[in-house]
């Protein structure tokens, strides 16, 4: 396929640049090899696989997948149009969202360790967010009054694919609440003023942690509901730390209480 | 000053542009009200403070410098020009760089805490790792085998001024390795292989933590020199964890052992 003109490229360029185009199709981009093979790992299904015969052989392309799926040669107009990023290795798939609901989180440990980030808004930093989410090996995100859909190519490339390795579910903040009471969690949310030293709470029961925006964080409900709210000792000039970062520390200090079992 | 081809003003635009043009002169820009009265408190001197009369004060102005230096009102088209960002509060200042040679680091406190991050190169990472630096209040942070001068706009704006309240010394890996084990600093080197877990370890005495890149990690030379080689214990899909999210989990397990004293 050569033409940017070819009514299937320009469809799928609007899935690359448009959250609307992504959530109305119920399909997203994935570029590139290892991205792609997480998403598999991850039980995503690839429905087409576009690839530039310079860069990657058609057999490597039958080999990606098990399914029966369409394989389509395209041109370096094709793909420079398609592609997000600079350094590519010439794939690009069309792949099925999966549902991001609650209800779809399981559970396979007796005391689950959850992460809930409200309404975060940079890629880079919820990419950051699901890299530890990934490294940690914790039960599931939950993505809290979300600002943006989960497949923008910015959050898949900066999350080097820990957004198809880890449980994610999306929800307003209230239904979270209740999931998480449902569920018996104990609820640690992370909050400068009036709140115990992070490393001075137990962790080991069924734990989540709770973090906010770096501008205005967490909203009232989340200091009303929590088990404790916590913060992280700071004694700087600033006092304001990256939101991934935080998190990072919170995560680990629960990982290293449960002795990384 | 309303001209952008006013020689002035064309000198500027390539401080906040050049790296090589901040060093040959020994300025760069500062923008914004926060950044700036952050340098000042970090004992940074300004040149020349260029306002625009729409969002800021001649008196305003005035009252943040206790020197006496040059105040230039500016045009929009220049205010432009010289801003690096988009929401800005009308203010650019010229600052004289400081020093950042391993001499000049000075140490009050008995046991300090250091972080070595050796050849990071994102600015956003640059500037995620000096926040948790300032947060944290540790000694210095040495930057090891340095990829870019510290007064790149990307890193003022990422560290959100942090760059102006921490110690920070740039040199050669081989020039901070002498100078950690002149002052018998343990040296605790974050490296997957053949290391133990980073919570095994006590950093109560004399402490640097030394991270890598998340591209090739650190050099032999700070595996060979370590203390103890440290990791974080990684269960997940794909183990890579950003680097400034590593480095806080780290830094912060020692202010942990150490009681936040």
């Amino acid at each position: 396929m050569n033409s940017l003109q070819n009514p299937l490229i320009k469809q799928l360029g609007h899935l690359k640049d448009k959250s609307r185009n992504r959530k109305k199709s119920g399909q997203f981009l994935i570029e590139g090899k290892r991205e792609l093979s997480l998403a598999i790992k991850g039980g995503y299904k690839i429905e087409t696989l576009l690839f530039l015969p310079d860069l990657f052989s058609k057999s490597e392309a039958k080999a990606m997948s098990k399914y029966d799926i369409d394989i389509i040669e395209i041109s370096r107009e094709v793909f420079q149009k398609l592609a997000h990023r600079d350094t590519t290795e010439g794939v690009i798939a069309v792949v099925n969202s999966k549902s991001h609901q609650l209800d779809d989180l399981e559970f396979y440990s007796k005391n689950p360790l959850i992460l809930v980030a409200e309404a975060p808004e940079k890629p880079g930093n919820i990419g950051a967010l699901l890299r530890t989410a990934d490294a940690a090996n914790i039960d599931a995100v939950i993505i809290a009054n979300p600002k943006s859909d989960l497949y923008n190519p910015n959050i898949i490339r900066s999350s080097v694919g820990c957004v198809f390795t880890t449980q994610i579910a999306m929800a307003d903040t209230s239904e979270a609440i209740s999931f998480l009471k449902q569920f018996n969690f104990n609820i640690f949310s992370a909050i400068l003023q009036e709140s115990e030293p992070y490393h001075s709470q137990d962790y080991t029961l069924p734990t989540a942690i709770v973090v906010g925006t770096e501008a205005t964080g967490l909203t009232q409900e989340w200091r009303d509901v929590a088990t404790q709210n916590i913060n992280i000792p700071m004694e700087g000039v600033i006092d304001s730390m990256n939101v991934s970062v935080a998190a990072g520390i919170l995560i680990f200090e629960a990982r290293r209480q449960r002795n990384f079992d």
